[in-house]
């Protein structure tokens, strides 16, 4: 299960501190123009060493192209992209190999195989979505060039501080992945503050896709919202995720939380632009919580692999928010759930083309 | 995509108003005691008609055994249960067989499909979710015999009420699996205010598994979350899911949410018992975010076929809080996903055998 | 692993001597007519009883659709068919529960198991190819109406008889899909004395897929041979499976094998259609090995569940070549996977359109 | 469907004259020992240049182990394997690029996605099957220390000529994979004069499995004859497979054909190890034929990609006989397949434990 989607399926591997991390891309149309350099653009979006506030781990992320892709196009053959690690410092995590830091996975991968790659988290490192977002660039292609399609994330939450207003064209100006241009100092200033203390805090990622047709998503066991859910729960530090109004809809009367549908459009989307588990035309909006990442300066008793109690103190290269970063991959991981069941709504409803009334 | 799970394999059929509903149990270990009475408490549990604040839609639910069972336990062969639809009355739908009520998927299935059964809501309809009470009766008996572990679901939350305090026993003794006897009353003067009004409120459902061993679950993309959150999303109505504190953890530091690890036990679990995608021993706790229904008596203004701006009333038998009843659906998808990560688990890790330290 | 297909799937569940056996056709796309009486024709052409030369069992095999048709056209939903057992004599078993059956998969269902369902081979029983012929039904039709593909079986071999002429127009005409009419009495003596001794023999099934596109297939692992080869030996009873010149192309000269392309066409079909996993756009041809049934009334030695040596003689209804009423099996087999794989190619392929040279 | 298996799932990629080819090994147990050098046999079994009776293209196939192997055990998480191209020569191809050789996957490719790869074949060469013996290395090692499955294949039949006598140490004494030593200098002049003569000719391998216990497949669609014949048909140039007596079964009788079973063993071995799709516990023989490849010096009609008729000439390095090297390919196949229906027989009947009589 290193694999993901069901027509456009990709394969991941690779360790935080081996030699290499890639993946294969299978199921991809023929004839869709592809270059190394394309995957530039969201590596370094996502990338570690960025600004201060992230991990300062810098690896230069340059992609090599292995195969599935001739004279600059893909041919339908497997895309295999492959990304050697170049800044991985193992001896870091000398003095935490025996031990189980809390809240991360050391102990239950630990427990599931009786065996574990300590180096840097080993396979449940986030360096493993650095493959998630290559994949992710291919198919924001697909979807930009053949459907008009676009995905774009934000930081709609960090700690205790929101956003206060929303501006589009901020986001890609700041570290932050941030909509509101005001609030940068404030947040570079939490961010130094928290980085000081050795400590970590959540966030919360918002993403949109915009020119979604209805139609896409198939009800019952693959709906839309169930693949995007499980898409966005894969990504390291996941631990909620919200379709449209999400757990506000908790609180909402039906006849406030029902998107009216009028000839020039939808008066509302508290739907996130999904009913029944298939798109509606509206944008589609999923919001994911990060929790706070738990490889800390801070000290902290644990058990090591002999049952003892032991203090652990994390001294590597670390995110004291995750969910910043994160943002390049819930955009990855959306175009993929899209890709994958617009191939999938061709496949069997082909035929259908459009219906009327389309709601614009 | 009717079917669910990698080797305990769950496919469902059938629409609200056909001649019948059922499913299809694949891969479910061979010796399992197995008869139709089996099934009969949960889907009580999930019944309609069973209080007056849920649909008066009266059903039998009587479960016919069609394959897979010989001499009162399974064969390993597939298991293919059928109840037959007995209280249908499609000529409510008559109205708005041409209109597509807002919040519901009528506009999308015909979007994506270009026609759709209007009866009852054909395929879209909830009752598609008695046949996974059923197909996740066979996964909690086999977690209980097998593993001792025990499923159990509760209201956490109804419009703007939440439950006071939290007693396990009181949940199974009022119609709406409220953990607290002493706010009944006031839960159902709410109810019939909202019924008397025409109006719909959403709800939220808590769901612990406890007795779960660690090392259940797949890192990346088959993480016990991942599953987890695509089994709740792809129930009816849901819009959010969270493990554990879920979005709580967005405002929290490293250092409160890491569950730090004594001899003695876990001092905490905001992990909801699962860390890199794979069980800690921990409950495991989700929690499914419900919108209100849309199915209301309230009148809104929508489209018909012809793109005619339409004025629409449902007049059929709905819940006013479809919430209340996933309270056993959101339970049996739990069951079904830790059936199928506990079976997986053995295929792959069956040599592994119990790792020191286990923690209590 | 009851399910076949992957975009179109079939799930089958159901036991010889159980109340029903039954199929779920997901994933098949919308607006295709279909009613109960489509599934007749093939249903009769594979139906015990139809001569004296196949089982005696008589089953009416009327096909209830449960689900996924809605005024008389397919919704997109999942299609559920049932048909009710109504002439099982289990007490025909009861010599042989404890008994295993040379041949049989008695002795691997225990093993595999534990324990079985012995009435008339429980799961194992060609009964549940049924169910295989009533969703080929519907792969025919597409197939037959989108794209002009038809697909014909005939018997090739039974015994050591082979046709000595090929009439398409005489297979319809004889009980044992014959393609040479002249041959049929020297058949009716054959059978006759075969059943008379008690014994069977094998059989060798031939199918054409005429109107098939080039295109179709996936290379590597889902070559349309891969494919159609696991379909083939998915059926009972079945120990070979050739593509076009099949076991012949091991003595043949490449300057030979190889199919010329001319502008008119190709100038041979060694390759039965298929190059690289991929169509040609000629007939694909598929040849099928049966062996001979192993429930015979000639006593054997054996063991039973005790592990005693024994002398086993079986004495249900039984056929005396199983490989006659195979015909539309194997055509139901082709046709499923041609309809998934066409399903497939539109959705990777959907943009690509006709290429040429078209050969013809 | 560039992956294979369902538990043991193994994704390839890579073309005949691109940078590299490379494979992920998904869902292997942790545990397992591997080192680069436990490739190094298998591989020169298959490699070209072994002798002069295959290609001459010499590749280093020199594996890198990526993933999923820490401290020289494998961790359960995804090994990736990579191997770098380095004898290709794609100018042989120019002449080519746009002609379709008849009888190869040329036109096929072309129609399927308007595009192809013509060097060297492209993802359609068999050098694709290198990854497959990578692979089935894993599968062997891990049967034979855990189970005591051993896999075995050898050249059945070349053209017309197939082995006098049997002697399975001799099999690995020639560069043909030949069963009886006498023969192998009449091999070797039939080669020659093969070589000489611009043309190519088939080949049937027999593949054994020794020490398979009874219970491993999966009855219906996952029978272990129809994955075997899906993993064999997947190989480039295979047009049938036979389990056990295959074709010869169509002319035999029940009595004769089936095994009778004895406390001390079955009597015979007509059904190949496999009854009902599962295995007996008696060796698993498997026949594959393939056809004489199409790249010969030998010219031919054909047609190019404007449909003008020409003459094609293939002048690059082929083998004469493609059968040869399959010889390991087709072990790998079989070793991959029982692997992954032992991982999923542990998964559903792991409890089931041994059940009597257990034949020997």
């Amino acid at each position: 299960m290193n694999s993901f989607g069901r027509l456009l399926r990709v394969t991941t591997f690779g360790e935080s501190h081996g030699p290499a991390i890639g993946c294969v891309v299978d199921g991809c149309p023929p004839g869709i123009a592809l270059a190394p350099e394309d995957f530039a653009r969201d590596l370094a979006r996502r990338a570690t060493g960025r600004s201060r506030h992230t991990s300062q781990r810098h690896e230069a992320d340059e992609v090599e192209i292995l195969s599935g892709v001739y004279e600059g196009v893909t041919t339908g053959t497997p895309i295999a992209l492959l990304i050697r690690n170049t800044d991985a410092r193992s001896k870091d995590y000398d003095a935490i190999a025996r031990q189980f830091r809390p809240g991360h996975a050391d102990y239950t991968y630990w427990q599931k195989y009786g065996l574990r790659d300590p180096r840097g988290g080993g396979r449940s490192s986030a360096r493993e979505t650095t493959m998630r977002v290559a994949a992710g660039v291919i198919a924001k292609k697909w979807l930009a060039d053949r459907h008009g399609v676009h995905v774009q994330g934000w930081l709609g939450q960090i700690g205790d501080i929101a956003p206060k207003g929303f501006d589009a064209d901020a986001i890609e100006g700041n570290p932050f992945f941030w909509p509101d241009a005001a609030q940068v100092v404030e947040l570079e200033a939490f961010m130094d503050a928290l980085r000081k203390s050795g400590d970590s805090v959540g966030a919360k990622v918002v993403v949109d896709a915009t020119g979604v047709p209805p139609g896409w998503g198939e009800p019952v066991y693959g709906k839309l919202s169930a693949e995007l859910g499980a898409a966005m729960l894969s990504i390291n530090a996941v631990k909620g995720v919200e379709i449209g109004d999400g757990f506000d809809a908790v609180a909402q009367r039906g006849s406030a939380h029902r998107d009216v549908m009028r000839a020039d459009g939808f008066a509302s989307n508290h739907a996130g632009g999904i009913l029944g588990g298939i798109s509606t035309g509206q944008p589609i909006r999923v919001s994911v919580a990060f929790k706070p990442t738990s490889s800390l300066r801070l000290p902290a008793p644990t058990l090591d692999v002999d049952g003892q109690e032991v203090e652990v103190i994390t001294t590597g290269r670390h995110d004291p928010c995750v969910g910043i970063r994160a943002t390049p991959i819930c955009e990855a991981m959306m175009a993929l759930v899209l890709m994958d069941q617009a191939l999938r709504h061709r496949a069997q409803c082909g035929d259908v083309g459009d219906v009327s009334p389309r709601i614009p």
